[in-house]
């Protein structure tokens, strides 16, 4: 497999991330997923977008601009051949000395790679992850950073309980997200999902959603979740209907369909 | 200058990060900073036992046990000669397919990095951050996980406010620790500093100082932090001063160098 690394297309064994690389010594960068299909980026202009506004935030200048992006994800793809695909496109501050503050002369690392896209997911055993909770006091519950370890957390929490996914809370134990995705419910007939505020992270399916569906952003309780006649799962790859949650079974599964439309996957 | 990686000594220009490193993509890891006095690491047992504990914690398999890495260490601090330095010792879940599940087989890297002791910095200008916090109701603010991002905006913060260092509250707007390191303040005469549960690091010159010196730990808020007499920031290497908090002159250095007394560095 081959990967696109600071504007030139080689084989991942090639690949090098420098061991000072700020992405790897402090998790300090972004990254966005990309659905490929029929060989085509979806929504990229909203991917580079939010990468270009995150990286305003943290302070790291983008190496190049939006079109030459997409060109050096083109030649990936090209050279890859994959046309059902995922990239995932990662910015980070680059190689520095040590220390917390950014260097004054950052030379940002900007990596692209593919993989076949996954088959859809089966239905999800989701739990309300215990062993962590998300920030939403933090800017970066905003922002696809590198900072991923409360995820992992929970995803890992979400195995041990023999389940697939987890519902992330914040710090105020309403729902935030899921791992990897954002949470839509149905409860008491109306469909509804967090506002960034409470923790979830502005996803591009979710902006796509809420642009083309009546959904009411609003704080959702852990009760409201617990009595949601459907709850479904949205990332960049695609909707995932949840089965369960805390073993009581969801059968809707209409709102997923309907999202899965309205998002560009069905 | 060289590093030490995955069980060899290598130079620097030739050591390889995989892209496709957890610690890279999802800031899965963890880290420990080792003072080096005289061509010792200070504390090596403990830094060590920090890191294996943490690990635990994420399930992170350690690749060799301590001997073997106070082993590699110290064929670092050969190599390169230096006598007054700072090691940073990096442990990541390594390279895996994606997601955010762990692999069942997976292969961590390890990696140590020599610099040369900084020079002892002058006492610190320091605001509180108000750009974002600590989450103390996460696990991970009781690891040196590689989710630094929060510390590296909180340290923006302070550059562009004129500071050097912020000290970091955590979601019930309470003191949690500086940027690098942890915080004791002497209120109403007494030495205190934040108990983990706020959110402060169990930082090694941090629980030094709490066996040697005594210290009551316990919530401090910002309204006991703005009259505090003396504020002093410790970390592995070494007890900084806080000349000004919010630009209110801190005179006392009294507390700073008695820690600096117990935890080895004076």
């Amino acid at each position: 497999m081959r990967v696109w690394l600071n504007g030139a297309v080689v084989p991942a064994e090639a690949a090098r991330i420098d061991p000072a690389d700020r992405g790897f010594m402090l998790g300090d960068g972004l990254f966005e997923t990309i659905r490929v299909a029929a060989g085509h980026p979806r929504h990229l202009d909203r991917h580079l977008a939010r990468l270009a506004g995150g990286a305003a935030v943290l302070g790291i200048p983008l190496p190049m601009d939006a079109p030459a992006i997409a060109a050096g994800i083109a030649s990936l793809l090209d050279e890859t051949g994959l046309a059902e695909a995922s990239v995932r496109l990662t910015l980070t501050r680059g190689p520095a000395p040590r220390g917390l503050l950014p260097p004054d002369m950052p030379r940002p690392t900007l990596l692209a790679t593919v993989a076949p896209a996954p088959p859809p997911p089966a239905p999800a055993r989701a739990v309300i992850a215990r062993s962590t909770c998300r920030n939403e006091l933090s800017p970066l519950s905003r922002l696809k950073s590198l900072n991923y370890l409360d995820g992992i957390l929970a995803r890992r929490e979400a195995a041990d309980r023999g389940a697939d996914d987890a519902l992330m809370l914040n710090t105020r134990g309403r729902l935030a997200e899921a791992t990897v995705g954002n949470v839509f419910a149905v409860i008491d007939g109306v469909l509804v999902t967090p506002p960034a505020a409470e923790g979830a992270l502005p996803g591009i399916a979710r902006g796509l959603a809420i642009e083309r569906l009546p959904v009411i952003e609003r704080p959702v309780t852990v009760e409201e979740l617990m009595r949601a006649t459907e709850i479904a799962v949205t990332n960049s790859l695609g909707v995932r209907p949840v089965a369960t949650l805390e073993d009581r079974p969801l059968e809707g599964r209409a709102v997923a369909s309907e999202l899965a439309r309205v998002i560009g996957f069905a």
